[in-house]
């Protein structure tokens, strides 16, 4: 893309509202536009960065079997008041009247919805295991919206649903989103722990929650360090290994880690006083085993091998997409502005043009982003008639992780420079071996 | 997919409450499931094509130059009070209270947002031309929602925005949608034919609708038959080159081509006689060039070359791209169902596995889906123990183009059956000749 032609607002004053350095940057890097309290028009950088992240999630739920569908945003009331939620949900639920007069709500969750399509369609044993999810905006009418996009009303959520014949096979259904979540923080650049919590409205016992440690989180927690040094890394996991998926929720989940909700003061101080740790942290998903709770009401039930009808075991999962755009923000940041892991960067270089108009700068340009594009790669060149000096402020600002530099006097020597945004570091280069340096980085991700 | 892991739950008597042949066959073949009045789940199956479409539509969109962002579904009533819509909208508008009382509506389009996001952000004709789009949830309160997903209440829509200094750029931006407009219909394997309109509450004298021709369409429709033998093709299309627009324009909206909205009785009788044509169409979008009509109240104003400040001219595009779902099947399909194009197939092929539990059979099979997924193909491979005929009738109702049968009887003598969906034909040969013709066929779609 060239930023001439681009839709990029960034702001040089920083709005009063943003209390946190996500909505902050989300803001000035022209991310974002409230557009009421809580709810966001997401600008080009924004949706680029959202739509990476959705992809991930896509991924990796194809590499653990479960399968994509999309329900709507706005459902009828008549399925809440039969699981019993409809009153119970409390004002948070945003109630709608049609023009018929039926009660109607925005959803926030979907485990009604989904059970309903799961009892219309599947009768026998034979039809499980199977687990279906959809990406979709959800609604909570928020008291207090605030911190932008982590705490919004109108928000884009990753929910699956697993549906099993015994609590065995759900618990392995646990295991496997617990374990193909892990992979989807990771390929994001972010640490998320999983953690011990509470249940809420969604109910059942088994239930943990993924934070990714940050100042601005709105959780306190509580673990032992050493939970920290646990990367799932590149092993290569059979999604249909009850053992190997159970291996790995062991691993990360043995260890004391746990929300204030969950925290229980005789257990931490079981932990070796110097691996002992209390910080704040961003929830940025979770996962429940609920057994029954909504099959038995609702009459979602299978033909069992002895030709019996048993109500199905169920577990509901979700990631919060729009949410992990803030996150990450808070967990890759510097003074200077954000700074995207390659996993998820909206775009994957940025070329500045230091003397736009001069013959040789701008043919070097643009053969430079030819060259990226070609090798399948999404260059940003900043091609406006700028100062240096403000185009390094917004390079730095929307966070490539990468940066080539492109000046007359490089050129003379036959080098662009290349930088990184992580660490600063730069390194002169002829703009073959940049092209090259770039797309060996990005083949690994 | 390993249909024996999917979740496609084919119906076999067709639902009553279906009027037309799209709706039937959603039902049926377990795309869809109503969720409330003209509120729909998309199935596995059903949410693969939209997701497909979704894509085709964001790929023209950028050739075409435009910028890909994303607005909410819920938006402020004020803003539509500022533009003078909100009282003007009528019932279809969903009206919402939230928590605290504030008068919010779930969007029917996104004019007033988008021209909003405008005014704070642009400000010189240097950022000029700019078009913005976006793909989202919408909701009309259709009095009566019918005809499955073309005509429901909650439906996912492409709408985008221009923003032009002059008139004379702002019918450029027209010319260039037109044109986009008529290639993205033409990779799903549709004829839309621009037809002049009626602007309806969007405002504006210039605008054509896209009609794709079909008995079962809402609108009637008058043209001269000439007008159908026009295709875009693979023609290189410069978006950025007026005058090219403009003759394609010309090209596909000279001949005689109108809703009943627009029709004229005595311009009509001007088509000789032999190619004047009335019949049905289904509308799949619309575009629109308004001018200054929502710039000039909402304050959307740049400074030109002179140094004065003028409001923007305007104009807005949409795809309807749930719809398309129920459009393509109504344009492509016989009475044993589906018929997909190439370009929106959910699979690229199906293979069909005659005796599941045969060594030989299944171990064929598996080569086959293991190549094709090599290749970067997407087959459904119906692994079910089921009767063969059963298997043919679901592969025929969900309407792959593509699909390769495997038996003991055809393996003895080293040969697969490749069959087409449309034709009906059917040839023997090796597996590795299958996956090459299916390999060639959709290297150019």
């Amino acid at each position: 893309m060239r930023l001439s032609r681009y839709f990029l607002p960034v702001l040089k004053e920083t709005p009063a509202e943003a209390q946190i350095v996500s909505h902050r940057y989300m803001l000035r890097a022209g991310m974002i536009k409230q557009a009421s309290a809580g709810i966001y028009s997401w600008l080009p950088l924004g949706f680029k960065v959202l739509r990476k992240i959705e992809q991930i999630v896509h991924e990796e739920q194809a590499r653990a079997g479960h399968i994509p569908m999309l329900m709507p945003t706005l459902q009828s009331a008549d399925l809440w008041r039969e699981s019993g939620r409809y009153e119970d949900y409390g004002e948070e639920m945003l109630r709608i009247t049609d023009r018929h007069g039926r009660d109607m709500l925005y959803g926030p969750t979907n485990e009604e919805l989904i059970t309903d399509i799961f009892r219309s369609n599947v009768n026998s044993y034979k039809d499980l295991p199977l687990t279906l999810y959809h990406i979709q905006w959800k609604f909570r009418d928020e008291i207090r919206p605030r911190f932008g996009v982590m705490r919004g009303r109108e928000f884009y959520m990753k929910d699956g649903y697993n549906f099993d014949l015994t609590k065995e096979d759900a618990l392995h259904a646990y295991n496997r989103h617990l374990v193909s979540y892990l992979r989807t923080y990771e390929r994001m650049g972010l640490q998320a722990i999983p953690m011990r919590a509470d249940s809420g409205p969604i109910g059942g016992d088994d239930t943990h929650e993924f934070l990714v440690l940050a100042d601005t989180g709105e959780s306190e927690v509580f673990y032992d360090s050493a939970v920290t040094d646990i990367r799932l890394g590149a092993r290569e996991i059979d999604y249909d290994d009850k053992a190997q998926c159970q291996a790995v929720m062991e691993e990360f989940t043995s260890l004391y880690a746990r929300t204030d909700e969950t925290h229980e003061e005789a257990a931490f101080a079981e932990v070796p006083e110097d691996r002992r740790r209390s910080a704040r942290g961003i929830e940025v998903g979770q996962i429940f085993y609920f057994g029954t709770k909504y099959s038995e009401p609702m009459g979602a039930n299978v033909v069992n091998h002895e030709g019996a009808r048993v109500p199905v075991h169920m577990g509901s999962h979700g990631i919060g997409v729009s949410r992990l755009v803030g996150a990450i923000i808070e967990a890759s940041h510097d003074d200077k502005g954000i700074i995207w892991p390659e996993g998820v960067t909206p775009f994957h270089c940025g070329i500045i043009n230091l003397k736009q108009g001069d013959a040789e700068a701008d043919a070097a340009c643009e053969a430079l982003y030819k060259a990226l594009e070609g090798a399948g790669l999404e260059p940003l060149y900043d091609d406006r008639n700028e100062r240096a000096g403000g185009k390094f402020a917004t390079m730095d600002l929307i966070g490539l992780p990468w940066r080539i530099t492109v000046g007359p006097r490089g050129l003379k020597n036959g080098v662009v420079e290349l930088t990184s945004r992580r660490t600063g570091e730069s390194e002169e280069m002829p703009p073959e071996a940049a092209i090259a340096r770039i797309t060996e980085i990005y083949a690994g991700v």
